[in-house]
């Protein structure tokens, strides 16, 4: 059996997502910026993407800015709002995306604060209040984590925001919630958001932002001046129609898949129950996405496990499962902010769920991990 | 029968690069920066791609770098290797996603020298070694001209260029010319070079850049580190592989394509000579790629010639067709650049070749242009 439990990494595109792109690519090959018929049919096309998209997070089919992903979704807004002297605010766990951004912002004269977060990583609603002021231009809070799921508590945030500042702007990056909770950029009052269509089994290299009407940022990528300026180069139609489909099939489905994986989620912590010396750093929680499962096997090195459940053909991560390969070995950001201790950071797992998982998958999981820790433990590797 | 001539401003794919993609979806949909084998598998394929392309350009694996096209490409290059201060030289008629971000530069306190080009578009060569000073960091040339084909002399300047300064550095937008010109940056002291895939054939959203060993950018994109911290997101393994497969099966049939565009080239020109008031922008010569035939019709709009076309299935551009829809009317900035009248200007058409076009549709083409203007002519539209 191979089970892949490492959605919030990746995830396998459906047959109905790669023949969009197929069709995408037969059919809607001409540069939509062509001023021929065939440019104007693959126009065309790419405003119905735009309209499609638009409708699952109430805003407008202007408002919808194609882009490579979420790094690069982040990256355009956080950098494409600020100017030096300019003060934003982040919580301590976001994406790398988002904070080396700020981190490289800060080498050029922003002014960064990092909000710390409490043991389930909601950020400290106090703390923000005192920290908007009058050259904060930008509060950029991620909506689910990636690493434990923590889910941000949206409407409380947007409206505080605007009751504090007329000037700062409220960013989500929505990459790991898009398609699994519902989001209403009106009623959060969100200025811009940031998705990715590979993390919801559309294809990868594609994503999109929301910027509200009105909003003006610099381009990251200058050039063409396709995205009404905001992002230059050939708009990558193919991969835009598998993200819409992509992005309507999982949104007609996020109550039955949340129930779903509810379910998974609750039976594997059930039969983690009977393993000792386990921490579940994500439990079941309204606080906390059922699509991520994080937890610390003490004693244990994860990467160790990790590959012993690899041998059984079992893909989980460790750290944030992005940029594994690239990140120091310092340990998780998010695990440290949540205080967990250096041996609960060790021996962590992330198992990140799908709704095409089963509870037959968990079954064998389990047992997988049963063996394994037996083995590790005895063997203190 | 449909005709499509406008392959400058994009292809359509092949059905083994669509093969390709598909397979990539299906079989390395992992993370590549995953630690485990799912993630392995897919690193070593994308090592694998980028040991590929290398060997089309004669560099090293280690210097091939994904992103998403040529735009973010030579916007990466040329932001990430300047600083306040610094200068920078291209010419006048470069690509809008090199001329807009030298603009952008500008602002930033980086000076930009813009060299002239004669009239069939080639740089001055003594105004480039004049040009170059101690604050000298950058040479950006394209090797072939979207709009009329222009060649440079690669080799020569980037002699210059090395003899001149031990500082500068030596920048190429090659996205028209990679798979239709052999490229070696060795041989050339091509520091940095820029190539999309959706050009020659390939899918849309990715390209690569090479940056020679030893160089250090400020990455455009920043996030989890991917591609040595130089362009972060998760890797687009299927487009990558796309891309692999056009790029291989273009470079095989270099000199093949060259022999048989340019006769078809030579074909329409001699066609051309037949029908009055015209004037051939990119004639058959060995400055001037065959795979773009710029023409003005003059005393006519080219717009509406090109309306007329696109009723008998005929597809070209105006202009840069990367962009017609997105720039100002102010007239193409590559044909004000080479001395072109205003009526040059309004009255041309790009038709732009791929292997795949046949004599027969030049036929076919000159037949519908021989009606539309003498129809157009007429009623002096």
């Amino acid at each position: 059996m191979e089970v892949y439990f490492d959605n919030s990494a990746t995830t396998k595109p459906t047959e109905e997502v790669i023949e969009a792109v197929i069709n995408g690519m037969r059919e809607f090959y001409g540069n939509p910026s062509s001023l021929h018929k065939m440019g104007i049919k693959c126009d065309r096309e790419l405003l119905s993407c735009r309209e499609k998209l638009a409708s699952l997070i109430n805003c407008t089919k202007e408002e919808v800015y194609f882009t490579s992903g979420g790094s690069e979704s982040n990256n355009m807004i956080i950098k494409g709002i600020t100017k030096p002297g300019n003060h934003i605010i982040i919580s301590n766990f976001e994406h790398p995306s988002v904070l080396s951004t700020c981190k490289e912002l800060e080498e050029h004269g922003v002014k960064v604060t990092y909000l710390d977060v409490n043991s389930v990583g909601q950020i400290d609603i106090e703390q923000l209040e005192e920290s908007i002021c009058k050259d904060t231009v930008l509060v950029s809070i991620m909506h689910v984590n990636n690493e434990i799921g923590t889910i941000q508590d949206l409407e409380r945030i947007g409206n505080l925001i605007k009751e504090r500042s007329q000037r700062a702007k409220f960013h989500v990056d929505a990459v790991q919630s898009f398609g699994k909770f519902k989001i209403d950029v009106k009623k959060y009052k969100i200025d811009m958001l940031s998705v990715s269509a590979h993390k919801i089994h559309g294809p990868k290299g594609i994503g999109f932002c929301y910027i509200r009407k009105g909003l003006s940022l610099a381009p990251l990528i200058s050039g063409g001046g396709q995205e009404k300026g905001f992002r230059s180069g050939t708009e990558n139609l193919p991969s835009a129609l598998g993200m819409v489909k992509a992005a309507e099939e999982i949104s007609k489905n996020i109550e039955s898949n949340f129930n779903k994986v509810t379910e998974l989620k609750r039976y594997f912590i059930d039969k983690l129950q009977n393993i000792k010396d386990i921490k579940i750093n994500s439990p079941l929680d309204n606080k906390i996405s059922p699509y991520v499962l994080n937890v610390s096997f003490i004693g244990v090195r994860a990467e160790v496990l990790l590959h012993l459940l690899e041998e059984k053909d079992i893909y989980v991560s460790t750290g944030s499962a992005c940029s594994s390969r690239h990140i120091s070995t310092k340990g998780s950001h998010v695990l440290n902010a949540i205080g967990l201790t250096e041996k609960e950071i060790t021996g962590a797992i992330r198992f990140s769920f799908s709704s095409f998982n089963t509870i037959e998958e968990v079954d064998y999981v389990i047992e997988v991990l049963r063996n394994s820790l037996t083995f590790l433990r005895r063997v203190k590797i």
